[in-house]
């Protein structure tokens, strides 16, 4: 069974339209040959199969498969028939009539129970799935249709081959190194006083020790990578509202994993006045009468890091010799509400990334990140002497998207970078301690950046996640700096003491 | 009228009290000239003016002034006459049954509606004000009536002087100084395109020049500042739970300028997928919807930025000659929900922060706080030559708690610095730029840190907010290098170029 969608609908006109009913017999006929079969193949197009004139209705029974759709016919046929009614009868039309709407398509088992907006309901039989649709004039002019068959495909397709399509293949992989240390690296700064739990989830303080192992992988980043290669230090927000992951394409599917960020509804201070007098009384937070008093969420607290900064760009036109353009954020936290459990430093709520963008033609993107794979590179093997590899993965943005697989666009992508951790033993899971991602067209898109040439314009991401960076490397090499490379030891200067309790 | 208790309670027996009448009778004729009275001034004590016994209840009518109020006497009375019926009659006190609680209290007007927990009713007559209190054993034991007393207290004062008690005193004024820039700099960044506004309320993007801007501040506080002082850098939580603000004594006022975060109720994705799937359909974020499905709010985005340090050192004794210990953070924003309206970089919702904190005994805490003068003496005079004054005023802790005046501890207390603006005009308002504040034995009672010696631990802090830093320099000095100080010049280095739009 193939894509069938069967629309029963009317066009809605001035007065009686009984008087030219000859003339829309003859349009219809017509149009079943030409406009609704136009650009489908044999057999694929619109057909309208049944009509009918009722007063001032023109009533249409429209069958289609998956080119020219039943509403796409419908806008076809629309205008001109509304143009003839005009000239020959001084008749208008006056808007369209949704009698019923069902959408048939192939699916090897029924799906769960959904809320779609605009769906009245979903049946299974026989290896297909029926969608009531409840749609009317503004809902098909805006496309609402595809949309919802869109995502119908998508959640059958996801049933059917769910977390397989998950891609991973190897690119690069060092030698082998030997490892002197074989702890969870958390566990030993922990214990030796170099950070402690913060009092949310997932969260850490950091002592001066490990703010300084933090600062020094920072210098390198800088003075290896992003000065050679002519980065320019940017500011972007950290709360990141609905607007942003509108564009960014997060607003698809990252909400299990952001912590909402809500206003007070008011700054007027007797409205809180109670709240205030009800901790003050009992010492204790009425979280619940405070979830009343704030107003909706308005969005979250920075998760990706670099879709807030698209907003610098966003509508403009930039000069051509402007390309490459190549900047970075270090300003602060990123937040994602991660899977329960207690976790170390390698897995946190609350975290600190240096998060690298660039953007021009597809070739100046490309060659960027060939510059910075191989920065890197000289990073992980010369000055922290790591035991890691890379891996070209699904993208992180069609990722966050809950998409799998690869990206359609060649040449665009993430490589993931994987470090070993002797303390998961030769067969326990490596640390993603880094990634660059080449994102395609996907943020000029989105945000609507454009080069004054006309070129298209692609961009790209790389995040430095310093949390990873130093479970990767404490992993690894260990806590005494007598087991250091050369190179970061030099690096990192004096060691600062920590603050020393009882 | 002075302050006035009544309460009628009982103490709930184990078994008919007659037997014992006569013991009680002189119990409580010998307390009311001892323990009722004892520490109170001459007519100032509790007295038990009524009392009954009715099978197994012993009924009282304690009434009291300010000194030994009723409920602290209904206490004093507990334990030596449940000793005496135990031993003599074999009764065991089983508890406390509150019939009625009557504060009166002197109030010049009727305060508005008011909704406090534990009280009924509050009636206004001839200059008093009578709560009508709801309260019973437990909350008598966790004195209640002691909070509500201090809340409504603290309302009357407020209704009598409020906002007149905002202190204000100059310590020390800069030269007047000629300026060749008399333009709002934000204004005239903007024009540049050194910044552009963020997606979110009062929120900027920092383009290459305003961020090298920040920077060249920073290194000016890292290098005249932290390091000579012996500051170390450590990295604070940004997003800060109800438990944090509870023991830093935000929780009592500080709600009307909170970005609020709420987790998701569960990272289930089928949870969301309603979410995901109105999105996909209908492009439009379902705000109500998402404000069903998130949790109540845990706390909020970092507002003052040192209280979530206090974790670390919470419920510790610090060896003695660790102190004084001296730390920072500038690992990232600060967000507060500020007033409406268009405002320059001078006022935002979210900003940049270097927060400085100390703390030892109370002389090295006060000698740190001179260091600090000392340097931003200089930095302020000598490298950034601004026009600027210093004044004392209402404590930092105390206005974020909602108080007014000045701190009880004599030597805390919080120093504004402020910078004339001149495109405000001789008379417009002066920035507050930067403070240094002794904040007395509040965090290290709150957070409950202690000293080896035993001796009392205070604490300071010190916010150099980059904002407000750049609006008072830019303000001043405009945005031609040929105009700034020589010694800000030599710091900034080579001028980055911003990213140039059509």
């Amino acid at each position: 069974m193939e894509l069938h969608f069967i629309l029963k609908v009317s066009f809605r006109a001035s007065s009686d339209v009984t008087p030219a009913s000859d003339m829309i017999g003859k349009y219809l006929e017509e149009a079943n040959r030409t406009i609704l079969v136009k650009g489908a193949a044999e057999g694929q197009g619109a057909q309208v199969v049944k009509w009918n004139v009722n007063d001032n209705k023109i009533e249409l029974l429209i069958e289609s498969g998956r080119y020219v759709r039943a509403h796409d016919a419908l806008m076809r046929l629309r205008k001109p028939l509304a143009a003839k009614l005009g000239k020959e009868f001084r008749i208008g039309l006056r808007g369209i009539e949704v009698e019923s709407f069902i959408i048939t398509m192939p699916a090897e088992k029924p799906l769960k129970a959904l809320k779609i907006p605009y769906v009245n309901s979903i049946e299974y039989e026989n290896g297909t799935i029926k969608l009531y649709l409840d749609v009317g004039e503004s809902e098909i002019e805006n496309r609402v249709p595809d949309r919802i068959l869109t995502l119908m495909e998508d959640k059958i397709q996801q049933q059917s081959y769910g977390g397989k399509a998950e891609h991973w293949q190897l690119l690069w992989q060092s030698e082998k190194r030997e490892h002197k240390f074989s702890e969870d690296p958390t566990q030993a700064m922990l214990k030796a006083g170099w950070l402690k739990r913060g009092a949310s989830r997932g969260q850490w303080i950091h002592g001066p020790q490990s703010t300084q192992m933090f600062r020094t992988f920072e210098r390198i980043v800088l003075e290896e990578l992003l000065e050679p290669l002519g980065y320019r230090e940017m500011i972007f927000p950290k709360l990141i509202p609905w607007e942003v992951w509108q564009k960014s394409g997060h607003a698809k599917a990252v909400y299990p994993e952001i912590y909402y960020v809500c206003p007070p509804k008011t700054r007027d201070p007797e409205y809180w006045e109670e709240v205030s007098d009800y901790y003050k009384v009992t010492h204790e937070i009425p979280t619940a009468l405070i979830k009343e008093k704030i107003g909706e969420p308005i969005g979250g607290m920075c998760y990706a890091q670099c879709p807030p900064f698209w907003i610098f760009l966003q509508g403009e036109t930039i000069p051509t010799d402007e390309f490459p353009i190549k900047v970075f954020d270090r300003s602060g936290t990123s937040h994602r509400y991660e899977s329960g459990g207690i976790h170390g430093m390698e897995r946190v709520d609350e975290f600190h990334r240096i998060e690298i963008v660039w953007l021009g033609t597809k070739e100046q993107v490309l060659d960027c990140a060939s510059e910075l794979h191989e920065k890197y590179m000289y990073i992980f093997n010369d000055i922290l002497e790591l035991e890691w590899r890379k891996a070209w993965v699904t993208p992180w943005f069609m990722a966050q998207e809950g998409m799998t697989g690869v990206s359609a666009q060649s040449g665009a992508g993430t490589t993931d970078y994987e470090a070993f951790l002797p303390y998961r033993g030769e067969k326990g899971e490596w640390l993603e301690f880094q990634n660059v991602s080449v994102n395609g067209t996907k943020y000029p898109a989105g945000f609507n950046v454009k080069c004054q040439s006309g070129e298209e314009l692609w961009s790209g991401c790389s995040g430095v996640g310093l949390e990873r960076w130093s479970s990767a490397f404490f992993a690894q090499k260990g806590l005494d700096p007598a087991n250091w490379p050369e190179g970061f030891t030099k690096r990192v200067g004096k060691l600062l003491k920590g603050i020393r309790f009882l």
